[in-house]
């Protein structure tokens, strides 16, 4: 196998594919010389998009895949069933280590059966947690679990926060990570079940840095580094961050023409806001890595442009050469 | 009694009391004649604070209440005990008749326990929810359970469906009100057990407008005009909603700042900007209504200025105008 990080990208998945996933993949090869991408989708397709493009070629495959798996297909037959897809493919690509890690921007569903069916756990890892990095107002946060799976257990919260902790401190460089429990008051014995039986288990682990219980309302704050929660208040966290801004800055954005005097003003403060707003964007940190899996699969928004799919391939290289699974291993077998 | 809609308010409640709260209801009978509001608390304080006003004393009376039930405070033992506090006095008011309704910036918890303890349930209510009216790009939404008792009952939920209809359209005049369920998906059968248990309920029920489930994602968009859910994912909704908001306006504000062009714009922008945020703010909405009692409790935010006490206060004329708690109870009849 070659030096390079390799990483298969689903070419096929998302609302704007192939045109912003191949132009990701190419963004990326260009941005970084450590990497090759290995297109997974309908060869014809790929070769026609990459026609538009000059690369270096020894950063780029095709493989082909015959089948797309659509957005509504019920997942765990489609991966059962679609086995000349670009997620299928993709994720075996991973598993026999052909790739290091996948990219895809496609079904949910399917990345999370996909990525235990066929890259499979890490030994010990209870539930594998699909982990969104967030922006907050000082820099980003990582918020797991956003999975299909909710009412999760506390183990299983546990083991989230030491996933997250690793990947925070190890890919995105933060030191000794702050780990918070998301909950509804910052008092141990607020919450419901799952988190006052989760709260003394995180209290109590010596690998993390826990700093208790965090309210929604400081979670934009940057209060914490590493929020963990079940899938379902998770997912209400982050589709609030996304649907607030959007809806915020609609609202904004429509004020500011409402009168000639705001509309002149909006032209000079256009370069600043947008500056700032796209520091608060979901889209510009890369995609959720599905933690915990032999292997990393990274799943972008179905409404992934090309910046989001190259960031997720850029952020494999970290996640390669600090060797996060051999660290998530390591710390399964301590616990063992 | 009189023909006045009688308010006791919580004058020693919130950070600012009693400053803001002796504002808020002088500036509440001064913009509607049929109101009248009894301030409770400590008498030489509350004089004190009269003095800056002019109001028509006929529309205001003072009631002496020695102890303050403090925010850190166990609130089961705090109304147990503090039988003079401001808090317990206004709600034996509204449990013997002598007010409509009681507001207060006070403990949450308290104001929870007290409605159910002091002012009791109405016959067939399970559990009172904290209800807060929560802005969204057309308007507005009413949110609940957002209140302290986590882990509902489907059956639970379906009450708050039917009562938070009465509520958003006899009070806020939104007819045949849309009942979207808070979950992670649209399909009915996403979710965790509560959801899934709770959306044949609401979709069976005759007396709701059930519009299905709704994702955290479009509460921003106003999708639904009453949002039903558990008290530990209402509260996610609720602080991410003030989180992410105030994140967002403090980056905008920075990053207009950040250069002199932009500072030019930002004074040109900034009338047409604070008239857009203040329709996105929570405070604009008056307090909570904590639906189901035999009277009204109104809970409004700890940090409450003038202007969230006296939206409140108005918000109380036509809950009793409207009969609320009549229809509540006829409703709770019907299901029996």
């Amino acid at each position: 196998m070659s030096d390079f990080v390799n990483v298969a990208v689903d070419a096929m998945g998302g609302d704007n594919a192939p045109v912003e996933t191949v132009k990701g993949a190419v963004e990326a090869i260009t941005a970084d010389k450590r990497v090759k991408v290995f297109l997974v989708g309908r060869e014809p397709v790929i070769k026609e998009e990459l026609k538009k493009y000059n690369y270096d070629s020894a950063q780029l495959e095709i493989v082909h895949a015959e089948e797309v798996i659509e957005t509504g297909e019920p997942p765990v037959m489609a991966i059962r069933q679609k086995k000349e897809s670009s997620i299928v493919k993709g994720m075996q690509m991973v598993r026999d280590g052909a790739c290091d890690a996948l990219v895809s921007a496609g079904s949910t569903g399917a990345v999370l059966v996909g990525g235990q069916v066929i890259v499979g756990r890490v030994k010990g890892v209870e539930r594998p947690p699909l982990a969104p990095i967030i922006p907050n107002i000082n820099g980003v946060s990582l918020l797991l679990d956003c999975g299909a799976n909710v009412d999760a257990k506390p183990s299983q919260l546990l083991q989230f926060a030491k996933m997250g902790s690793i990947y925070m401190e190890k890919v995105i460089g933060i030191c000794n990570p702050r780990v918070g429990l998301v909950n509804i008051g910052v008092e141990e014995e607020k919450g419901n079940a799952l988190t006052k039986e989760t709260y003394p288990l995180l209290r109590d682990c010596r690998d993390i840095n826990f700093i208790g219980n965090v309210e929604a309302r400081d979670i934009p704050l940057g209060t914490a580094d590493v929020l963990v929660c079940e899938a379902f208040a998770g997912n209400i966290v982050l589709k609030m961050l996304e649907g607030v801004s959007d809806a915020l800055i609609h609202k904004i954005k429509a004020g500011m023409m409402s009168s000639l005097k705001s509309k002149i003003g909006a032209l000079l403060v256009k370069p600043a806001l947008k500056k700032t707003l796209k520091s608060f964007s979901t889209e510009e940190y890369g995609g959720a890595p599905l933690l915990g899996l032999n292997g990393l699969v990274v799943k972008t928004h179905g409404s992934s442009k090309a910046v989001e799919i190259r960031n997720s391939i850029l952020q494999c290289i970290a996640f390669k050469e600090q060797k996060i699974n051999e660290k998530i291993r390591e710390q399964m077998v301590l616990d063992d």
